[in-house]
């Protein structure tokens, strides 16, 4: 494998950009006091207030799967449901940590374009007080979706009133909210705080950062004992400050939406370039920093070797490109014409 | 909170070293392959193998806690016991995630100075084949301890031989284990898995890292399906190349083992000045990089404000001093001259 | 509620039968061991060994929701997934104890008529090896169904040799595994232990009993260290003679046969009664002692007051009615004449 | 194994009583509703109520091991502590189970006679709001404790001030709890609700019953949601009325206290026999129905095999003699001839 091998496989291949990177350098001077008690922690801290409300309560973490596993936990109980789209990153994508942890079942529903709705919820909002099924509690969204696709705000209140209505929680998982929220063109607070969203995660480590996730509370009460709940989970880093400072400077001068907005638009780019091919078909909306596209089989694996990307969908041949804070406008041109060549050749 | 004190209260109070950033800084360059399928990983697992033989299997994590935790779930069964000292961190300072995570009962034996025995421990190997009593399994040893004694490698191998010879394993939590092979001064295979060690946790973020733990199995077998355990224990890094950079640094030319050399040295030079304070009474062989002393209780809080460091023990007065890579000799002078000024004036 | 009320509700509404009450009293003399090292568990052992062969291990639990969770958990590490009809009663009815306890993710998947088969499953098999997927290791089958539906040999074959082709374990669910075996009118070794399937639970409550259920591990191997899973559970049972006993009257003689074989007949004469009614669609085919079955929506809460029973989908109007080892031809008669009379003038 | 050996291994050795016995008899007739919406579950909830107040909830379940379990999980979050004597069931008898189901730590305290005090648990009571440590949140005491030792009113009092004073519960695993009411000759409520005691078990199992054991919570909002945790916890019973029936028949006309009654006296009377014989030392106080004594090794194995019971402590020679319901005069004398016997011959 070619370490300089350019790719569209994740926005998690990319490295970490200069402005956070100089502030893990700033941070790394002297000694600090561990576990979070540090004056970098409560300058990032204060960044969430100013972003959500000051009844906000934020935790930091290392991984997305830990940010959403501990968030849901710290909700649910074990016999509590957590209902999710077929295609959720906690359906899918770790492993069985949300059972595994939280000891609750997952309800997954599938969905045209990775996105939940009222409608498609409602048919599984049944037996409650009924002791044999698990009791729904948790309503859990990707905002950006695992398709690419981004809920608009109506669409979270909506659901955040089904939710409430019930009983339940509004969980988002935001490992990629920073994509939403320019895609939406809002403040974050808006389609989130606002619109009923009781907990969300933030992502920082696919859009620019080193390592790291925050947990936020938007209501202060639902975070109570939840440092026991993170400590119990593995996650409590000891040199947190490493984590604030790049929170900080993540926050700082939107420098996070910045990055998203850069990545969005360069997925808009590809997807202006691969829809003059005839050969492909773009799948989902492109409204974040993803592309899933139907492509011929046969061009795949050859393709792979230049750009190196994942197939979504074997039976169907569909294929998922993620552009990054760091995709050139390079990295575009070269990929489309690498493609128009496979399938010249093919 | 003064941030630039300097402080005696933890090994993770300091910040990174320099060759350690300077690596993580090469790292960040352009794209890799995500989840540890990039050459820096592969680099790294190479240098663990030269260091333990090639039957070696590494895998990285966050933190010192889930290094624990996920060697320990590898090999026991929730019927299992894991027998360790009172003073181990899995037994106090890890919110309980070994019982949560591993289902497992820690069998907990005080000690007089933090470590294990045979003789200790046989009156618990009792119980084998009956259902009611759960089932020993582990030995867990803190190496060096947590009350900054080290074991010598014919201990290690007596109790390798005693877990042996009852279908039990020995694992040595590491988090200072650098601390003590400088202590021993032996290469650091010699004190583990020549002398039968099966899994042993190597600490990163307390010895100059700015984040990260290594698992390590001796035996290449006892490692099988743990890529499931790691990425279902939420601690499977997506960047893994900026972990496994810091250990690339971190092991060559004998990074780690200058640095807790450093570490180790001050704290005998701290003794050393100490042991000419009538009134402070050390309490334990200082063998790695932390002291443990009685001292007047009616001096710890004035102290405090100008080197943190914490009580172990409010009933006796006893408190924990560590001294860390970065720990300077003028940090030595100016500590002792102020415990005497107190004293004077207290 | 009537306490003398007769019910369609379910095979559980029903009593014990004589001849194992008799057993009981009769086990209820003098002093035993207690934990099952009595003569009433050996003698019970025994018989499930001349079912099964000897290569057989049985253990008794109080519920079958036991039986299945723990079963599972015996052949399933926490990273597993456990493949299951979206009916089956670990998905829907057990509260989500089988991820609770397992820590597993169940992967449920839809069926017609309650039965998966090779071509249902197949496209669920993926992901082998990539640790961000929980892996397939359980196909797990209730015989008979849920939906009172029977598997052939032929059937259980083909699933014993996708799961072994697979690395994986066949799991029956045997709650009602006596009216299976009547249906199919085969011994239940030839389509258990002769097809391949690796554990089943065989159901006592349902079908007679007072309590108890076993777990029959086909494979000697298969049930190591399996008595401390039990006990860790919560179901290992002090005064284990008296489901023993229980057991050994329900083996003698087939007894546990014959009251399936009424349950069954009374299920089809139920379904002749009612296929004569225009208003009454019969949803599933009438393998066991269940009857699924649409109805007039108008009817059903007065029916109830007659003749308990559940209604299985609100939507589509559809009923379940249970027949039992004690239901009587009165009770059919009567149960048809009520319907009948509530339709007219409904 | 003789069948018909008596023993005082035991109260678990022991058959049904024929009153609970006929009861089951009775229960056994035509159909209820399942899992507890039957007219017996009403009629014993409703004596449960009497006995300890209209604030009373109480939930039934199979095994003494459960009753435990599912209350402590009730009360406990994973990263709370219970803390516990040494000696106690939980802690030592159940494999595990409240470690593997709570996710707790439980911290054991070593005593003198099986009993705890406030003395005992203060030094234990620290840490609080500390994430590094588990946070104390259950005292759970055994009443009778398993050393056959009694606490008076005045210390369980004692104990709930201390629980409650520091955000606390206080938990009666109150499998033998009979056998302490006798003892201590006070209703129970006098002794439990009136002190404080916020949950109790409530042992049917060692005392005549067949099985069957009751959760008791004092305050009924410590019961919220609790039919979850005992479905999911494998433990709801279908056939729930005989349970129930059981239960009222325990309880009718003191039937309970004179079984325990009856037991404690065997117990007293034992040691009255034993306190004759000059080499055998009785070790703890006899308070309820089980004798601790140190008798000489050489006569234990051949002694076993008249009368079946279990060494306590290998080390010192302490053995455990449990009298029961059904211990008759001539089990005493005849045993106190054996020992003599055998000391006499040794």
């Amino acid at each position: 494998m070619n370490h300089t091998l350019r790719s569209f496989a994740s926005d998690n291949n990319t490295g970490v950009h200069p402005e956070i990177f100089k502030a893990l350098d700033k941070a790394n001077e002297g000694h600090t006091i561990a576990y979070g008690d540090d004056p970098f922690t409560h300058e990032a801290e204060l960044q969430f207030k100013k972003l959500f409300g000051k009844d906000t309560e934020v935790f930091f973490v290392f991984t997305g799967t830990a940010a959403n596993v501990l968030s849901l936990s710290q909700i649910a109980n074990p016999f509590h449901a957590i209902i999710c789209a077929e295609t959720a990153h906690i359906n899918i994508d770790e492993c069985g940590a949300p059972e595994r942890f939280t000891g609750s079942k997952l309800i997954d529903i599938p969905t045209r374009n990775g996105k939940l709705s009222p409608q498609l919820i409602v048919p599984f909002l049944q037996s409650f007080g009924f002791e044999h099924h698990v009791q729904p509690k948790i309503i859990s969204i990707s905002q950006a979706s695992e398709l690419g696709t981004v809920y608009g705000s109506e669409e979270i209140k909506a659901l955040a009133e089904l939710a409430h209505s019930n009983n339940m929680f509004l969980h988002i998982d935001g490992a990629r909210i920073a994509n939403a929220a320019v895609s939406l063109n809002l403040p974050i607070v808006e389609f989130t705080k606002k619109c009923g969203v009781d907990v969300l995660t933030l992502g920082g480590t696919k859009n620019g950062m080193m390592f790291g996730e925050a947990i936020v509370f938007l209501n202060k009460s639902l975070a109570e004992n939840f440092k026991y709940i993170r400590k119990q989970g593995m996650q409590l880093y000891s040199k947190m400050r490493f984590i604030a400072a790049q929170f900080i400077a993540y926050l700082k001068d939107d420098l996070w939406l910045s990055l998203a907005s850069h990545a969005n638009y360069m997925a808009q780019k590809l997807e202006k370039g691969l829809s003059e091919i005839e050969q492909i078909k773009i799948t989902q909306p492109v409204e974040a920093n993803g592309i899933f596209a139907i492509i011929p089989k046969n061009i795949i694996s050859n393709l792979q070797k230049d750009y190196f990307f994942y197939v979504w969908n074997e039976n169907t041949s569909e294929v998922r490109w993620m552009c990054s804070w760091d995709t050139t406008e390079d990295d575009i041109k070269g990929f489309i014409k690498v493609i128009k060549n496979k399938l010249n050749h093919a």
